[in-house]
């Protein structure tokens, strides 16, 4: 199942499902791109509703220089353990929506990541349990300002700040995305970032139990994995589209 | 007016004010320790009640360094801007709770400090109109683990743990709250930490007036302003108290 969330021709939020055609879970090149919603037991057209983000995190968990040709570029040691940041509810962003960059910034990249997201409040999570309170998996830019990133001991400036999350389309179920999922991300129909999930220096399990040491997740938080090398700046007017192998394709365009 | 949540015998979650015997807001001395709280035409006994976290928000942003006294006892240089970090909702605890510190470390901190809560959703806020969204102060202790702190580039392991933020036990109105409030610390009895908010390097309208540059601000939402010297370990056992004059006093536990 790849869950939605919407808001229909009269403002309701609704929660649907994703489906092609014959009613299966829709495919990643449908999924975000063509397709149909069903919800409460009508049909809808994707591109005539508003696709809110498909979670309502009371935060993000984020890592970074979790692949090891990322840490490279960025100039970057591994770390020995996650490297965590957080990015609040402020930070939401919905597919199909215009992001706006914060103002006056010389450099603001995206970063396509694997984001996973969990459906049970847990704490103190073992590793080997850890695939037990995961709903599912979403696609997450992690939009960076790396002006201020550069400059500040906790990256709030950095990654925080409003529209610093574009999340969704959908929660696909676990099933639906392989082992070694491919995770993209197109500028401008242009190939950026494509890497697959078995680089993470720290898988899923590793990075659950390693967060709930220290915090509760509840349900709906998510957890962003990192972004694989080829990370790059945004410019007003650019498309950005990230891509999860079996969740589907978020896009959102970019403003200055 | 000073405002409470809490807990009522039939565990029905209630808002209420917290009052002296004539019925005029409690003053430092007794809110927390003393006076009644009345809500929904009857008065609760304080200590028969479970006090809740006075507000919900969606993220607590703090400031880090921002008294000179105690930038200069933890051998840092003054920030040139408001050092900022986040304290998501899972870190919040009560008034009267007993507040487990993180397990296996060597040195955990308190830090007393003046509260800020923020009245209405708010962006790119002017510092001439920052007082307009402030709706109150309250008391914080910003816990701090410090052996994660001083290892990571982010204070999520250091400072977003569970319970990393017992805040309350009301939000007093901003017109309690002289523009030279004492904050102060007891720990077990003793004073740790007195200060008054006009040593505070940024003051309440710049912090608003930077975080809004990138952050939107949320009703509930709470800017914790920095603490003074004298922060120091904690210990199983001790008992915490925070005072802000005008608001009240915070009084919570700690387990190892």
């Amino acid at each position: 199942m790849k869950r939605v969330r919407f808001r229909d021709g009269a403002g309701t939020a609704r929660t649907g499902e994703w489906v092609d055609e014959s009613g299966a879970p829709a495919d990643t090149a449908t999924c975000g791109s063509g397709g149909i919603i069903e919800a409460a037991g009508q049909t809808y057209d994707p591109d005539a509703v508003d696709i809110l983000p498909p979670v309502e995190p009371s935060k993000v968990v984020c890592v970074g220089l979790n692949y090891a040709d990322h840490a490279d570029e960025q100039d970057s040691d591994l770390p020995d353990r996650p490297l965590l940041f957080l990015k609040p509810p402020n930070a939401l962003a919905s597919h199909g929506s215009e992001v706006p960059l914060p103002a006056g910034k010389e450099r603001v990249d995206y970063e396509a990541e694997l984001g996973v997201v969990i459906g049970q409040q847990c704490r103190n999570v073992a590793e080997e349990a850890a695939m037990d309170v995961v709903a599912g998996y979403t696609c997450v830019n992690d939009v960076s300002n790396r002006d201020d990133q550069r400059q500040e001991q906790n990256w709030v400036r950095g990654k925080a700040f409003d529209n610093a999350a574009p999340i969704g389309p959908v929660v696909a179920d676990p099933e639906h995305v392989p082992a070694d999922a491919q995770v993209r991300l197109l500028q401008n129909g242009e190939t950026r970032q494509s890497a697959d999930r078995t680089h993470l220096i720290f898988s899923v399990p590793e990075l659950i139990a390693e967060i709930t040491t220290y915090l509760t997740l509840e349900p709906g938080d998510v957890v962003a994995t990192g972004t694989p090398e080829g990370v790059g700046p945004l410019a007003d007017g650019d498309e950005v589209t990230v891509s999860v192998e079996g969740v589907g394709r978020l896009t959102h365009t970019v403003s200055q």
